[in-house]
């Protein structure tokens, strides 16, 4: 198949830059020292992919994440790196037979975990961003209510997510080394074999961790390509231009094209059109001001300012090589499987 | 069912609050004035409430709109507000007897029309948004341009989509005055008997379209409700907090609700909770300060900032009585079976 012979809007993967992320990811964290987030895609396809590359375990984010990489046949050794008060469908994929490691950073989630039937944990320690994750000081009495509680306690997680885009390199080096020490103090009160955290942003700047919970490289972000962390931008949505209107008096020229709010993870702001101004997004539409005259019927590519929640957007990704969005070849449709709760 | 029973997140929708703008708008705009947006719920089961109402006709924004809305038995007469290439889709619809009526405004989508198997079209007029529509002036000349490729002209549309939250009633109603003169002079060069536009925000001051296009209405837009045009809001998002912070020497006390950005519309920005100020979200994830204490395992309601999109990320939405979030009996479980492309 060919890229004009899809339907618009699109999400179309690189092939060749794909593959380049995954390798460069896995050469810097071999094995099953990376821990590839599936957040990141919500595709098992991918996820076998990484696979391919060495990973032997995944980080999830929601409990649908890990029902689906089970039924995907990738249930080795599943983390959910989330805090969950229902774990019922936890259990039920344990009892049968899969490996589901599940976050904990309170009591009444270490109740939680082991009322589901969950046999194992990591104490979720917070490393400065104000999200989830136990006070480290807390992370040793955690662990202990767990193992009273029958739960097998594996180690310690901590994400540094606030330093994930830090711009500056070398202050962002800093700041994770701070933050892994946090973690590695709560981890000495915790035990256990496993110091799980970091992402893309800190991949290459985070020695400290026992496995690397990297989702965004593989899809890559244009957050993380400003802060210059590597890695190529994979995916984009394909558009196709349904209206275009010439300059008049009171408006310069613009055109539209069929990507919209419905199609864009939109937290960061507007996606970008290269050589062109977007001027907004409407549901199904982006209005922008292209650089150079474009005609109805044209295909355009779009980039989304956040990659994880576009995704979340869209049934199927398409991985095409060639030059996009004009001459592609369509080598594979994947589903965006892991979609939900 | 119980809200207690409810994974999180979840659409929940108000029954009395969905059943009283159904009603309002009906009263307003009966039987076939009111041609209801389907883009703003995405939910056949919701349109066969609309139907209950009186409605007759569907406004749709995409391809696979029109497609679920036949196959739900709405298919007597879809208007495909939207311009679109490839009509191959739409015309295989007509072809089995479903009636759809596409939004045209080039030769380019005049020809795509006629190609696809299309036999109805409405002239899309450009009433001030910088989207798509044609130049006023063009108008007659498009639908020489459509009859003469064998299509059925039905008349104009033009969707004055600028106005829709204009915070100044009088100001919007005037404004609106003036857009519809521009269709309806349109209107005198293209002919037909429909002349269709408006929306939730103008369906108060546009008594110049034969048929409202409204569709936000039904589950309601908290920026619709700082602009005065009634009705209620009916939908939120059901959140369970699972993680709560105590207040520090360097940072106050904080809780985190499973409410993230890939349940979210983000466009319009943070969503609100009551009684608390939102922080920030991240993926799974929204970080909010309380105004009195919370714990973990405590239900919030999370007030999106932009419905339509909202929706878009949801398999299902439940329609509830009772007080949300405490103590409300679910009803009904709905599919959002109109998403995707």
């Amino acid at each position: 198949m060919h890229l004009a012979d899809l339907q618009t809007p699109a999400l179309v993967v690189d092939a060749d830059l794909l593959e380049a992320n995954l390798a460069a990811m896995a050469a810097r964290w071999p094995g099953a020292t990376l821990r590839p987030h599936v957040k990141a895609h919500k595709t098992t396809a991918l996820a076998h992919r990484q696979a391919a590359h060495g990973a032997e375990g995944f980080t999830c984010a929601t409990i649908r994440e890990v029902e689906g990489m089970v039924a995907a046949g990738l249930g080795q050794d599943l983390l959910l790196a989330n805090e969950v008060l229902d774990t019922r469908r936890l259990g039920a994929l344990v009892a049968q037979g899969a490996r589901v490691t599940l976050a904990v950073d309170s009591p009444e989630t270490v109740a939680a975990a082991a009322a589901g039937g969950v046999r194992e944990v990591l104490v979720d320690v917070n490393v400065g961003l104000p999200r989830c994750g136990c006070r480290p000081e807390d992370a040793g009495a955690l662990a202990g209510r767990a193992r009273a509680a029958g739960l097998a306690v594996r180690g310690v997680m901590g994400y540094e997510g606030h330093l994930q885009a830090w711009p500056d390199a070398d202050e962002r080096a800093k700041l994770t080394e701070e933050a892994m020490a946090t973690l590695l103090a709560a981890h000495a009160d915790v035990g256990g074999d496993v110091v799980s955290g970091g992402g893309t942003g800190t991949s290459a700047c985070n020695p400290w961790v026992t496995e690397m919970q990297a989702g965004s490289y593989a899809l890559m972000d244009s957050a993380y390509t400003a802060a210059g962390v590597g890695y190529g931008q994979a995916l984009h949505v394909l558009g196709t231009v349904v209206h275009v209107s010439a300059a008049r008096p009171d408006m310069p020229a613009y055109a539209v094209a069929d990507v919209g709010l419905k199609a864009l993870g939109m937290d960061h702001g507007n996606p970008t059109i290269p050589d062109a101004q977007v001027w907004f997004c409407s549901d199904e539409h982006v209005t922008f001001a292209p650089e150079a005259p474009v005609r109805v019927g044209d295909r355009v590519l779009v980039v989304p300012a956040h990659i994880d929640p576009t995704v979340a957007l869209h049934e199927r990704m398409h991985v095409v090589r060639g030059s996009v969005p004009d001459d592609a070849e369509v080598l594979e449709s994947w589903t965006v499987d892991l979609r939900g709760w």
